[in-house]
Parts: structure tokens; C-alpha cells; sequence
């Protein structure tokens, strides 16, 4: 038996980033590294950073017994748009990056093939390949961080549209005339239900919610208030929570029942920090989809959570890669 | 050379049916014959009018010198939610049927395989096959009927999603508390921009609107306003007809919006009777989609009217059977 070929993964998030070694046919990752994202160093600096990372998981692996001349490639995921064919990034807004060739730039850096896409694409196929998105044949998979992202994965394959710019779930109109997001539309479900939004909501609402956990977990600070201050008080209980919970998911609920009448997809992924609280958003979610949706496609459609959402993105980087280059599928 | 296959498509709408004759690889029909849908006389009335229409074609085409033997199938599609595997139409509701196995009631009266879909999915591929989709990697369908339906063509096969009901493009909510829609849920843009929902607008508005060419269309009469009404208006210049088509637009704008977000397809099709507007509907649509969808994806979509629009439903019904018979592609 020849030994397996090895893809090198690397999935690069506005806050922090990590990098792995995959075998070709194996979605568990080896030697997997993490580190903050040096944002502030610009797009060269973070590449340096990525390909400092990428250099410690290859030796790691070596040591472990990896062959180093079977590691045929780098899948990478990076948080913006990404035009996938040459792997330039033309906007990333929470890396304040603008037409980035992050592929030239590991390529220059790297003597292997490189394959880039939206970090969202990639977890969606991670969540696909090994995880709550396993055995769909279309699945949906949100991403409720700072923004909310998306990717569309059927039979396996990244649904990319015409160039590349498919998935972008959090930006559809589910309020005419409502609030401005940072896209320059208005009434985006980001502009409800992504993390910011959620925070946004918490700190408005505070004063007159009455006894809650949420001040004391930030010490009365209401601009301390993250998204994720919320799911943890919502995991214990507490009501207010529960409600800035309940009120996100009909947000959800109304974007995700119109992608389920549109699509028909048998599963919904949601990943990112908030969805942490589990049961307080899933709940609430599902009964608003089942509510708005047409009824057979909302039975067909299985809504959880992410199985793991801190291995996804670099699961689906190197099985992007697997598919790109190894399978020739483009 | 042997003599081509021929395929008889069938065409069944709320108000009239259509049935033809194509030649395997021709989009141009053969020997149409139209007639009314005998709607009261039932699903099984509808069926035996369908195999009479489909018969006089037959007769018409061997008078022509189409050989009847190398008739392979027939290509039915239905205004309703179609289960496309068994062809049976779960729910109709402007022919007013629920659970109606139009295959197997097809199959019963004709010696000749069938497939049975959804309308809009046969006008979607009909307009991809040969009208303003041609060509088109990623198109949306949308037809403004008295609901809206859609069809969704991927490299030139329907996205059926994972029970056959993909496409539902008239059910995506653009307004979380908004009207009520007859599909249960509240604010779907169907409810706003469809035939039905333009005509009550045109009604409502009508008194305090002045001087409008849509009145004295009708006679003075607001319950004869129909869609077509406010298109012929608006063609001939109404100033009224105009603003209705306009926030039609505006409506309509923001639902593609985001599934120009969300698919990033190249081509946008409208059909159906009020697109017959052309400039006044389809020119602050445009607009509309750029003002709220990302650039790059809005301007890689192009937005035009259906080429013929009452050809594409017999046309994609056609190959529809030609794709999921002859070529076993399922």
C-alpha cells in the first residue's frame, strides 16, 4: 500500500486562526495549531503568520511520520468574498481587506498548489464531510458570527454561483424598510440577527429588562455585552436572555423558511459562538420555520446545530482542496 | 439516418392548456393545439381533456409525417406542487386539487411513458432551453402569475431540492409582520407583487389616484381591474399604472435581491401576463436588485423578460422528459 497523500489545511478568521494536516481520505485532522489572527499586521503579515503556522503543523507531522513529500497541497479559508478561481479575496471586511491575491501570496511562499475560499464555504463543507451535515444531499449552513455567513453545499460540492459570491444567507430582505446593514441595504436578517445585532439589541433593551443575568456578566458594562454574553445567560436561564434568544430566532426563522420554500434542502447548520445556547435559539428557530414554511419542506428539512464548528472550517479547506486539484472537479 | 424520437408535452394551466409535438433535439414545437381547462369537470375531466388535446397533436403530426412509433413519452407540467418521482400533484390550489396522481391517470389512458412537474419548473427550463436563459450557467425563473412561482436551472437541469418543491421563489418573506399570504405566512412577497396582489393595490388606490387610463380600462369598474390591466395602462404611459408597477418592482427588487445574494446566478427571467409591461416593470426592477444586492453578484445577473413565455412551459416540459427518460438523468 503506498502511503496516503496529505493536504495541508488552513483556515484564517478576523480573530484567530488555525492550521492542520489532513490525510487525502480522512476528515480528523493531525498536529492541528492555532493562533490569534495578527490583523493589524495586514494581509502579508497574516499570510507570514498563516504560513509560520502551516511550516509548525508540517513538521509536527513529519515528526509523527508524515512523509513530507506526500503533503500535495494547501486548502485554505479566509472570512470574505472570495473570487475562488484565482483565489483573490476582492473584500473582507472584518480583516479591513480589499483585492488581496492570498493565493499568489502563499504560492509565492509555498512550494505547493494552493486552493482559497470563503471561510464560510469551508465550514459549510466541514459540517458536510463530518459533521451535523453528514449524509445531506443539500444542505444550508449558517454562520451567525459578527456577521452572518452561509454556504450551500449539494451532493458534496460548494454551490458558488456564477462567480463565487453564492451563500451570502445573511443577506436577504426579511424588512423592506428596516434597519441599514453594512452592506447598504436595508432589512437584512444580519441586520437583526448577527452577533453584533444581538449585543446591539442586548445593550438597548437592558435598562428596562429588569433583574438579569447579562449585567452581572459584565459587570454592569453594558458595551462589554457580546452575543456570547447572551447564549451563556440564556444556558442558565435567565429570561431576558431568553427573549433577545427567541426574538433572534423569528429573525432567522423568516430568512431560513424563505431558503427552505426556495431550495428545499433536507438540513440547516448553524454554527458560530451564539449558537452555543443550543435548545434557547434551536428551539424557537425550528418552531419559526415549521411556522412560515411550506409544511412538506419544512418536515424534509432537519434543523441543528454544528457537530464542530472549531474543526469545520479546516475540514472543509482541505476537502475544497481534495476536490479542486486531487479530483480535477471544477 | 433513422427518423428523430418525438416527445408530446403537455401543458396544464388554471385558465387554458396547451399540448404539442417536439422533435427530440428541437425546441420548436410541432402541431400545438390550445384549449380551456375544464377546471370544474375535476382533476380526472382535466386529464381526459389533456389526453385529447395530446391526441389531435398525434393525428396532426402523423398527417404532417411525424412516424406515431417513434412518439417515445409525453412531458405533462402542472400548476401545483409536484412529487416528481411518482408525478403526483400534492397540492394544486388554483385548480383546487390535493394529492391527484396526474402520472399514473396519464399512464392509464396513454400507451407512453410520462413525466409529470411543476409549471413553473417546465417554464424555467423552457426559457433556459430556448429563450432569455439561453445559455445561462445559474438562472432564476420567476412568474408572475395570479401567485408568483419560480423555477431554479443549474447548468440546464431543475434544482428540485430533496422532495421536488425547490423553486417557491413567491414564498420568501420580505416584511416579518407583513400581509397575510395564502400560503400561511405573513409578508411573502407573493402577497405583494403578484397578479392578485397588484390588481387589489390597483383597487385600493384607485379612488384617490385622478385621472388613470386603469378606470376607464374597466369601465369604471375597480372589480374588473386585473395585473394586465395595470400593464396595458402602464405601456400606453398611465402615470398611475406606473407608480404600481414601479413599487411592484420595488417589492419584487427586494426578494431577488437576496437570492441574487444568496445563488449568484447570471440570468433573472420574469414571465407571466404583467411582464408584458416590459421597460416600466422590469427597468426599476433592475434598479432595484443593484440598490440592494452586493455589486459584483447584481452585476453579474442579467434581468430580462421571457422570450416566450407561452412556449416555455411545453418547451421545458419536453425536456424535461428527454433529460429524466431518454437520458435517465435523475
Amino acid at each position: 500500500l503506498p502511503s496516503p497523500r496529505w493536504i495541508l489545511a488552513l483556515d484564517v478568521g478576523g480573530t484567530n486562526m488555525s492550521a492542520a494536516l489532513f490525510a487525502e481520505d480522512e476528515s480528523e485532522p493531525v498536529c492541528l495549531r492555532r493562533r490569534a489572527t495578527p490583523v493589524e499586521e495586514g494581509p502579508e503579515g497574516v499570510v507570514d503568520a498563516g504560513v509560520g503556522l502551516l511550516a509548525a503543523v508540517r513538521e509536527a507531522g513529519t515528526r509523527e511520520g508524515v512523509d513530507p513529500r506526500r503533503i500535495v497541497g494547501v486548502g485554505a479559508g479566509v472570512p470574505g468574498a472570495v473570487e475562488a478561481t484565482r483565489g483573490t479575496v476582492f473584500l473582507a471586511p472584518n480583516l479591513g481587506w480589499r483585492d488581496v491575491p492570498v493565493r499568489e501570496y502563499l504560492l509565492e511562499r509555498l512550494d505547493l498548489p494552493v486552493v482559497v475560499d470563503n471561510d464560510a464555504n469551508c465550514a459549510a463543507l466541514g459540517e458536510w464531510w463530518a459533521g451535523a451535515g453528514r449524509g445531506s444531499e443539500l444542505m444550508v449552513c449558517v454562520t451567525l458570527g459578527t456577521g452572518i455567513g452561509g454556504g450551500i453545499v449539494r451532493e458534496g460540492r460548494i454551490l458558488r454561483g456564477v462567480t463565487g459570491a453564492a451563500g451570502e444567507i445573511g443577506h436577504v430582505t426579511i424588512e423592506i424598510d428596516g434597519r441599514p446593514c453594512g452592506c447598504g441595504n436595508h432589512g437584512c436578517v444580519e441586520a437583526y440577527a448577527s452577533g453584533r445585532a444581538i449585543a446591539r439589541r442586548a445593550r438597548e433593551g437592558l435598562e428596562t429588562a429588569g433583574d438579569s443575568f447579562v449585567a452581572s456578566l459584565v459587570d454592569g458594562d453594558p458595551a462589554r455585552i457580546t452575543a456570547e454574553t447572551v447564549a451563556q445567560a440564556a444556558r442558565d436561564g435567565d429570561g431576558y436572555a431568553l427573549e433577545l434568544l427567541g426574538e433572534t430566532a423569528r429573525y432567522l426563522g423568516a430568512a431560513l423558511a424563505g431558503l427552505v420554500n426556495v431550495l428545499n434542502p433536507d438540513r440547516i447548520v448553524l454554527a458560530g459562538g451564539v449558537t452555543e445556547a443550543g435548545g434557547p435559539l434551536l428551539d424557537p428557530l425550528r418552531a419559526e420555520i415549521r411556522k412560515r414554511a411550506f409544511a412538506a419542506s419544512a418536515e424534509a428539512c432537519v434543523v441543528a446545530a454544528a457537530r464542530e464548528p472549531r474543526l469545520a472550517g479546516l475540514r472543509g479547506a482541505a476537502l475544497n482542496f481534495r476536490r479542486e486539484v486531487l479530483e480535477g472537479d471544477r
